[in-house]
């Protein structure tokens, strides 16, 4: 079965969309075997980051918030938007500031990972911050509606077995953090 | 901070694109705030699945292929698009079929899982399908350009752990499994 994979080959490119949260292009591409797809699709984002925020008593500091493309209000991680040139660990002490008002603690990522690499090109940069600690109340811009809430760890683990962390790119860090921190579940 | 999230209202709401591969809408949102953001961006795709297959022998099925928007290659799970009406778990098994000529075992959904409750309205079914075995050759149609792959267990968490797997849809339930079937890693 082994045979050797090659990339395609772009042979035009041209953007739909470029909005601020929203880029878009289509891309008209030639498979190395010789056939030509006229529309793939590539969503262009910023890198994202997320942090798995956990104060000295072991709770986890996570978000609510309403996400519109379920329209559900969805307990979540933590996350944010790299700024130009922000580096992501700087983006995601700032975005746990603004949303939850906590911060500090010990930090490392534990993950780097993507959407769908088929069709978009940006990455998420995962932490986990160990020890954080309320430092102040959360600054949020007039377009956050977000509540902090404290949960034990098997709270979250329960959040995850009845699948309602649907956001993949915050179970993956949260599972395999779980995974390095096993015990009986 | 106990307080209560509220949904948004749609005031407007229209298609930019209608394509099989790429369905996109702005919506004209009114937070319970009172703000209104102009262009809230929905994309609309079919609900996809993937499946974390194994072998009598305990070797993991996986593909490699060109994943357009990194401009790489990469080693992932068999994954696909449910058609019009089909069950979840028999597009999973077409799937690992089609794409890897591996079928038979037992079967069982691991995870639901989405890509971004906030942009994006589908979710993933994600399955664990233990003792497939190799029944035929691939029928892979011409865009398709995948080579199958038998790994072990540690050569798995290998790719996860220097973040290879890129896709979170895959990392997650992965690290669902590794933490669930817990040994020294």
């Amino acid at each position: 079965m082994k045979k050797e994979i090659k990339k395609w080959t772009t042979l035009e490119s041209r953007y739909l969309i470029r909005r601020p949260w929203l880029t878009a292009r289509v891309d008209k591409v030639q498979l190395p075997n010789g056939v030509v797809n006229p529309e793939h699709y590539v969503l262009e984002y910023p890198n994202w980051v997320n942090v798995i925020a956990i104060t000295p008593e072991g709770k986890y500091v996570m978000v609510r918030q309403y996400r519109h493309a379920m329209d559900e209000v969805m307990i979540e991680l933590c996350a944010g938007t790299c700024e130009q040139n922000e580096p992501p660990l700087q983006a995601a002490q700032r975005e746990l500031r603004e949303e939850t008002g906590y911060a500090g603690g010990q930090w490392q990522e534990i993950m780097v990972i993507g959407q769908n690499p088929s069709i978009c090109n940006n990455i998420t940069h995962c932490f986990v911050a160990s020890g954080v600690e309320c430092v102040g109340s959360q600054q949020l811009d007039e377009s956050e509606d977000i509540e902090v809430l404290l949960m034990s760890r098997d709270e979250v683990l329960g959040l995850l077995n009845r699948n309602e962390m649907l956001q993949a790119l915050m179970a993956a860090p949260l599972w395999k953090h779980f995974a390095l921190t096993h015990r009986e579940q």
